[in-house]
């Protein structure tokens, strides 16, 4: 054990990513937060926005403008998309490791980035040294990273479902794939909105951002990395009266012979020794998983169809979010990777 | 108007089906009910078993065996399938209308209900005559029927989303269609069990009966009699944390040329004159429609995939059920197919 | 019947009275909605605004200051209190019936309304002729109103749970009730904040306005007037995750003697032909009433304790608002006092 | 820090409090599970039972009755009454420390069990050494204890509201207290029934147990030893449609001179170094508190009734069975007492 904590800053301290990972954090055996940030917020206490941390996290909150960064070890990022890149910018000489949890670096390019998210982009250098902080995927480069941009909530639970079939040699057909996602309300932010009115969201369900989610680009392009040709699919989102979690259910043809068991060692040899995703032999649903770092993966197979149907089951804000960023982390600073985040799910 | 009423029995009362019939028909003003059957209840009030009907349906419960249909005009069996068969064989030479809200005799033939049901058919002669009661398609036939199947809940939603697609000449790929469908919990009945408890439904969200859910051979069977091919499509049904209410994502490709107009104008023109269908111009959810008649279709389409995305919406309890039920005995009375029906969606 | 049906506008469509009204007035037989306003969303259709209207109520709605009201029968105003006051006094000459569901003219003076309300009294005169639109109580006095305030929801619960009590001769002591309510987010509003995000209801429950809620001298005036004494209780609201629903939880010693039947007996004598009360012989649930106009009241004597303990339930949008204003309109009118409200508990 | 952890067994697996163990016990850092056991489950995984462990405790269920208990530390009872009594009786001369989470032993005597309970208590002597195992108020007999009775959790809710007002010099009287509480589902238990049926408890609220919850002798029990005198309060549960927590609201006249201020000291000096009850100072939210073993309590002085009303949240699983367990454990085995307890509450 090392006798001197990391020393970790929270840029953005009012929404749900920002207090998830004080969650995690504080009780994390390595680090000690020293500074969280809100712009809206600054001079009042962390715990005067989330009850939850009173006597916790009574530290009083900075703007972002006056935090002296002399001495972090890590930046964690928890800031709109467009809002982030600026800060990325404005601490890159810094030489602190910065995990952005925004969209702002998750792409290829600025290019795309700026179809997809009709916005310009303002910091396009950051591309060249960002690293796309899905462990799974990317744990080398994690781990030597300085810029990690953390996944979205849907593109996690939509990409390892897939990966697997879309590395394989099997000749799929990567614009065949259609993923037909569920989130709960948090995926839309701590904001009040029409949106997330209680009585519009309670005993109801919708579909939304139909075949224009800015979620499908990030999706096809790591994807279509595994499978070393473009990605054209389809990805639906669905709100869920449910505060937390996303389910994710896909499909895929496979012309090839295939049988549950094949499937079932395809998905067991692609995650061995990955020790957040969890190969089910049921179904999960999305208290298998609230409130951990956990991802659940059912892979099945339908002879009748020839399909195989994933069900994925995540915490949009611990594996989608805070979790992931943590894990991140861990790998940056040579730790062990699952290192504070052994919490159990929540059920009920 | 009629000076005389038409009688009318529930068989079957503790379920909600058989509430929600009851909800229906002591408004509509062309019905009485003369008598609510219960086997395991006899005796009690209908209000000691549904609470809400206290002071308005306090009628007491008779068993089926002890029913006198003599001058009745129509019954309803509310029962589960399997059982329901045995009433259908029991008063068929009665000559008064059944209405059959179980899946005994919804498919084609005795020999596929034994295969997707798992069970043998004790009344095979009834597929001769039963009509599968969806109005939207049978109106004709619904009005001469003696004995009418009313459709399954999640095929209701599903046909109505793909019948214009495949009663049109576009030449698609009949098993390319997927349909990812969520339901409240009402749809799995009201007896407790691990699947109804509260804390597994609540902030919770699952897939079941993946790849092997029976109402997909329904949903096959009329789709095939629309496009006069074999249909073997993937059907995958998942439980909402809602009472009521059934949502289906359809996902097909379209080869030939397309364009969200013209699949408007497809839609619009399939349905013109169906009083509850509504083409809506945006993705419904199911509050739209909660405790209505109402399914609500949005057709889209998504040129960047060549795909249509259809998604409905209705009440499983209500055009699921109990109110495509009274729609049928409307059309089989000859009274104005929507009278009695023009509860207003309940929102919030 | 009449051949002529009375015509009536909603000034207010865009919240949760204005849409309830909507729903119960369109299938009342004796109703033509004419004319439904709102400022914000003028032009656009009513609608449009609640999606569940589609293909019911298409009509456009205008700006109240461009509304022609003559020919009009009734007016529902579906207003925030301090802006209802000014369209009372706008059309206090045009003879028309006004049935006012805001705070405005529900208390005793206008010195009262400004102390609770902290906000000056535009129209005071309005006082002079308003009557507390509560049927069970004043339903000679609204026979002859012109201008009637429609109760609050809490009001509305509490005062039907003691109302007995009150009125009788028991010697009880008024500043002893205690009233502890427990109201669906609804109560809140249609608003998007903080309070009605649904992150911050599901799953969760609280208490608020302790000690100061404005509800506290409704419920003591109108209890004041059958107590003749004056009464200074107290009163609790909490915020329920559920949409729609008050139940109150009330205490009151009784010093003299009492029994469960005497309690009974007393109950059921007070709201004979009361037709929306129910006296329940078992602690309603507020699906028991959700979508009616029903109040349910169960009297429970705790002999341990001496206390009398008094569960009301009701529909805050319906028995609460809209569907009481309905009644008032129908005793205002002359109508059949049931008439168009014979909606059944949605219950699940 | 001990080289040795201390062995824990876990004796009844299938309900919440059994699981709730598991997820606190699995991250103590000086504890190791050693045995979980289940009559209907055995030869089962601990997994198999609670989803949400897999691949965390996938340990084999045993039976109870071939447990070999030698050189076991702790035993949590996590049974039914009426079935711990007798797994107490047979561990009595074991030497290992209990901690029953059932209401065998919590009462003052046998008797007064079987005027509640309505059962034979089978195992009276157990009454002379077993102690109330509230932390707050008994932590010097709980060091000692070889049996700690786990508090009921309205119990928990309820004492820690009302024990300052009642130890004080006050004068209060204790027939006046209120306390109206409001629980989730899971105080319910696992068990599928009419009461857990999700279209039953969602969206819906009631009273129940009014005047006889078994609850109620518990709270007057320890109040009384904190007053000195009888107590005979009212207790009234409530059933929230929420998974977790439960909010008591409770209400008590003081007729000596009182202020806020001095109420917060009050409460304040009375809970001083006791780490799991945060004094607030404003109404806490049950999601305040939700999987954390802390309670929130917000006392409130109402001068215009001369009413204290106590609001206070406890999650019923954590503070009110299972955390509160495992802080009885860290006492009797002389550990920090919140030792494995820092879980942060999850909210949303």
């Amino acid at each position: 054990m090392n006798n001197k904590n990391y020393q970790i800053g929270i840029i953005g301290a009012s929404g749900y990513t920002g207090s998830e990972l004080a969650r995690i954090l504080i009780n994390h055996p390595q680090t000690d937060i020293v500074a969280i940030t809100s712009e809206s917020h600054k001079g009042k206490k962390f715990s005067d926005l989330h009850g939850q941390f009173s006597g916790i996290v009574d530290m009083e909150l900075v703007s972002a403008d006056q935090l002296d960064v002399t001495g972090l070890d890590v930046l964690f990022l928890a800031l709109p998309h467009g809002v982030s890149m600026e800060f990325v910018k404005r601490w890159k000489e810094s030489g602190i490791k910065i995990i952005d949890l925004s969209g702002d670096f998750r792409l290829s390019s600025p290019e795309i980035y700026e179809v997809w998210y009709k916005k310009d982009h303002t910091y396009p250098e950051g591309f060249d040294t960002a690293v796309y902080g899905m462990p799974e995927l990317h744990a080398e480069a994690i781990k030597k990273a300085k810029l990690v941009a953390n996944p979205g909530c849907y593109p996690t639970a939509s990409i390892l479902s897939l990966a697997p079939l879309f590395r394989s040699k099997l000749g799929i057909d990567p614009d065949g794939a259609i993923i037909d996602a569920k989130s709960g309300i948090t995926g839309a932010g701590i904001k009040a909105s029409n949106t997330t009115h209680f009585s519009n969201v309670n005993d109801n369900f919708k579909a939304y951002g139909i075949g224009s989610h800015r979620h499908t680009v990030e999706i096809q392009e790591q994807l279509s990395f595994l499978v070393k040709k473009s990605v054209n699919l389809q990805f639906t989102p669905h709100l869920l009266p449910v505060d937390r979690g996303i389910l994710a259910t896909s499909y895929l043809k496979i012309e090839k012979e295939m049988s549950q068991k094949k499937l079932d060692a395809m998905y067991l040899d692609f995650y061995r020794d990955k020790p957040f995703v969890r190969i089910r032999k049921q179904a999960p649903s999305i208290k298998d998983v609230r409130g951990s770092n956990y991802a659940d993966v059912f892979p099945f197979w339908d002879a009748r169809t020839n399909r195989a149907i994933i069900i994925s089951a995540i915490d949009n804000l611990v594996k989608g979010a805070a979790g992931q960023a943590v894990h991140n982390m861990n790998l940056m600073l040579g730790l062990e990777e699952s290192m504070g985040l052994h919490q159990v799910p929540m059920q009920p």
